[in-house]
């Protein structure tokens, strides 16, 4: 556990400073005492509380998503989360969940037999038993990327998608293409549904042909882009949306593969912004989400519902990255190639 | 202006209390030194700020809505947004502005000017000039019942008008309407076209039929009710589902005026809960907007704009309120009546 010097260290100020940091006090710029605290929590310090303040513990879940290292897609949400929390004087314990803890243990009841006040849930399934109780639950509770309807306690944070595909396409259009296709993610994903119907309106919008060939629902996975990329080529796709950056490698690996060059003969585009796709071969085009911000928002919005503000739904704003895996289109349409094979 | 000793009066504590409440001191309970603040708020309190605080200020410019007494729409919201602002440590200026007003005045400029660091944007209209300035503005805004497109230094709050007019379906169907009309607001606003697009895709849900004459759009005022009525009730409309509390009262005006009785002969709902609602003959069962904790919200939200947490879209929850002017169905459809007069 990292101590006061450690954090003195790592930010080359004096130990005094790191104290008036972290115990409030006036004389240090708010500016400073932030990112104190922010370092405090990224570097694993915790304090004692008092007794008056120990009750006030809230809860992050996480199902089907990596966040213990800096290069999952769930570390910067974590610990935005937990660097508002902090500041805000909770403490916040990390359960990781499956469907079978969810089975076992109701949802309202793991909360209040552990004291806490609510609780923020990354990465659940559409049909994890949790969603069920969702609906009624009274706990203040915070979803990322789920939405429940008609309950009170519990709001749906996200980016949005719509906005997000809407950049990508239209990038694409500006850059000559008019073949666009799309590889979506799974059936069960509320965000997979949004993209889907925010891809149609964004094609739509710009003229292009809605193909159903060339749109295809995977998994949020690489391997997807196998089963469904041949036929998008067939159809003569010179640019291919993505519904994350794990599909976008997986589209960039096998059009590869089958001697395709990226992004001269295909763009490809991706969505997440996750911490590798910078360094993949080429660096790739994608939308950003905001992660650390939707964690540090997700603290807002928990707060809020605590306070008895309804939030139903927050979306924050997605960026588009333009790096090296999208171009402009050649002038010529590209003859499908022979080597196509088809799973 | 409010004193201490007033502020003391009104909540019966000693004046030492509400000093301390005023001044953040830690031996008095949170929600006690809430409570005082958020009085003061309302009682039209305030002090002098020190020097070092003197630049944190925010604007709300409000137009096309009431807001300065108890019953008007714009009350709760402005008061809400006060409160929070001035608990964390913020000055507000509450601006009426008009499109004149905005066509002399830039508005990043007339902020920078004022040195606001932000501000809270009430009654927009689209056809406004200000919606042009701020595709592009610089400047921390949040905007109620209004969306722009692509501006990370823009969010928009708003109550969920989609989850609000489902409510309003699945309460008439639930007492046997199976013939709902809708008379809807103005075509120069959002939340009127989320109004529409929702209540066409709840009666599709509930597997009534879409009958282009039962729907109708107006104005946000009661005479628009006027103009359209006739024609639902020539249809055979046993509810009717209204834009706003406003146009509510204008259909059970005119429908009393020719002899409907409410809610015998037909039902009718609002969107709002403005206060008059509760005490008009009969009371208006309706779609309640969270008003102080949408003002109270709109604050986090323009913080964390200002923290460049790049807020899209923020969505409120409604909730149904029952009150006398809807009631279960008569078994016999009623007749269209002889004295219909149409405008």
């Amino acid at each position: 556990m990292a101590t006061i010097k450690d954090i003195a260290n790592q930010l080359g100020i004096s130990i005094s400073t790191v104290s008036k940091g972290l115990n409030g006090a006036s004389d240090i710029s708010e500016d400073l005492r932030q990112l104190v605290l922010d370092t405090a929590v990224e570097m694993g310090y915790s304090t004692k509380r008092s007794k008056k303040e120990e009750f006030r513990k809230l809860c992050l879940f996480v199902e089907n998503m990596e966040y213990e290292t800096i290069d999952s897609f769930g570390y910067e949400i974590v610990l935005g989360f937990k660097q508002n929390a902090f500041r805000h004087k909770w403490d916040v314990t990390v359960v990781t969940i499956s469907p079978e803890f969810q089975k076992k243990e109701r949802y309202d009841t793991y909360l209040l037999k552990n004291g806490y006040c609510g609780a923020f849930i990354l990465g659940l399934a559409l049909q994890d038993p949790w969603m069920e109780q969702l609906k009624t639950t009274t706990m203040p509770t915070v979803l990322f990327d789920n939405f429940i309807d008609g309950n009170p306690n519990v709001g749906y944070l996200g980016t949005d998608s719509y906005e997000g595909i809407h950049m990508a396409v239209e990038h694409l259009v500006n850059l000559g293409h008019k073949k666009i296709a799309f590889m979506n993610g799974s059936l069960y994903s509320l965000v997979a549904d949004q993209r889907q119907e925010a891809f149609e309106a964004a094609i739509k919008e710009y003229h292009i042909e809605c193909n159903k060939n060339m749109m295809a629902r995977g998994y949020f996975v690489a391997d997807s882009a196998h089963y469904h990329v041949p036929e998008f080529l067939e159809e003569g796709a010179t640019a291919i949306v993505c519904g994350n950056d794990l599909l976008a490698q997986g589209v960039i690996e096998y059009c590869t593969s089958i001697g395709y060059r990226i992004p001269e003969d295909i763009s490809v585009i991706g969505f997440d912004n996750i911490p590798v796709s910078a360094t993949t071969e080429p660096p790739l085009t994608t939308i950003a989400q905001p992660r650390n911000e939707l964690g540090k928002y997700a603290y807002f919005i928990l707060n809020s519902l605590i306070l008895h503000i309804a939030i139903s739904k927050s979306l924050l704003r997605p960026q588009l990255l333009e790096r090296k895996s999208t171009a402009r289109v050649k002038i010529t349409e590209i003859p499908p190639k022979e080597s196509k094979k088809k799973k």
